[in-house]
């Protein structure tokens, strides 16, 4: 079975041009079948603060109302999709911008309003892999926003960590799945504060000993069962730390695996 | 040879809701291949305003800096170019949003600054069908907003009218290829105040004819000449007129043909 490796990114390298462009010409120099996503950054809440929008978050994840989706719709699909896209191109990738609702990709379901009304914000539902596959056949590297649909209409503020590993899982039965993400630390760290702690390796065996010993820091947290719940699905391979894990393989970076 | 239809949609049907939501349905409904190119309208001139920015505009085209295509691409291949996609899904029709960058479809020149600078506005260069073909082939509608890119990272603002020709002018070897230009009116008037005053059919012979005797408005003239362009690189039928010529062929609208 072929290779295809999933790469989700986060705000913090979208948000800072160089971090972006050397990430860019990283990416694009990854060989085989590759799939990109990419969180929202800063820029939702700059533009919405500049139309003198409120922004309201609840435990530090964003109330989605009918003016903020059409915001982020801006920003993620258009501003930042886009200028990935163009990006890419520059460096010879033949890349194509996705939501969820582009080729009915990502279906996802309106959260329930109670107990946290988080307004238009979707849990995926289903991913319908056949028009990815055959654009990865051509070459094609799909580049999805964190917008999913509802078949209904609707748009929805989907979490792009779980974009990436419902991707991962969906391609699992036809590739070898590697799944990658990519932020600002080294990976998954015994001590928060000190980038040289990197926990190497992390099994579906040991991680509950982590928890229990409470080494991994509670914002680490969801990352970490998103992703062990992505091997569990059968996806091959986790990787957490810097864009430097998919080109060095000496590089600090935490794995991932059964 | 299977007949593909390039539909352009301006900006007065993107900006009246309940337009919009009934060409949705009527594109949905038609049968085989078939792409969408949707302008901008009046969204991109109001977020502009609504953040306090000058919009410039010289002889109804607008002067697009750094800022503004921001504003464009934000509004164009975000805003509007993701809610007609997620309209579409609603109807079971499987589109795909697109920009010029998206698969390396629509290829441009950034134009000349002299004599006027239009910032960054891009001539259409090449056009690149064989990712759009294998979508076709899959029964996907690609949704074109009206920006290109240089290849060199750069978005370009590109004229609608001019993507739906060069489209249907490149698919023109593999494809009977039909275009169709909706707006407002019932097609070319030959009073522009008598909506019963359609010219039915208008040829690469007697257009010059239509032209000298100034019976062609000034402001139809350039999508008028775009339309002969197509014809004569070998598109098969061109027309223009309201949205309901693409169901009822009793409807009121003008033909141009060979």
């Amino acid at each position: 079975m072929k290779t295809l490796k999933i790469i989700k990114i986060g705000g913090n390298i979208i948000d800072d041009a160089s971090s972006l462009s050397a990430f860019i010409e990283l990416f694009a120099k990854l060989e085989g079948p590759k799939i990109l996503i990419h969180g929202g950054g800063k820029l939702a809440t700059k533009l919405a603060t500049d139309l003198g929008m409120e922004v309201n978050m609840i435990d530090g994840r964003r109330v989605t109302n009918a003016a903020t989706l059409d915001i982020i719709t801006m920003v993620y699909a258009g501003k930042i999709n886009k200028n990935i896209v163009v990006q890419l191109q520059a460096k010879h990738c033949n890349a194509i911008g996705f939501s969820g609702a582009d080729g009915n990709t990502i279906v996802s379901k309106k959260r329930p309003a109670t107990p946290i009304d988080y307004g238009f914000a979707g849990d995926i539902a289903q991913v319908n892999t056949a028009v990815l596959e055959v654009l990865l056949t051509q070459g094609v590297a799909p580049v999805f926003c964190a917008l999913t649909h509802d078949q209904n209409g609707q748009l929805l503020n989907t979490n792009a960590d779980t974009i990436a590993s419902e991707l991962a899982i969906a391609f699992a039965n036809t590739y070898e799945t590697e799944l990658y993400y990519c932020f600002e630390k080294n990976g998954v760290l015994r001590d928060v504060d000190d980038e040289t702690s990197v926990i190497k390796h992390i099994s579906t065996e040991n991680y509950q000993d982590l928890m229990q010993q409470r080494i991994i820091s509670e914002g680490m947290l969801p990352k970490l069962l998103n992703c062990i719940y992505a091997i569990q699905k059968n996806v091959n391979k986790v990787c957490i730390g810097k864009p430097e894990m998919l080109s060095n393989p000496n590089a600090n970076f935490t794995t991932i695996t059964k």
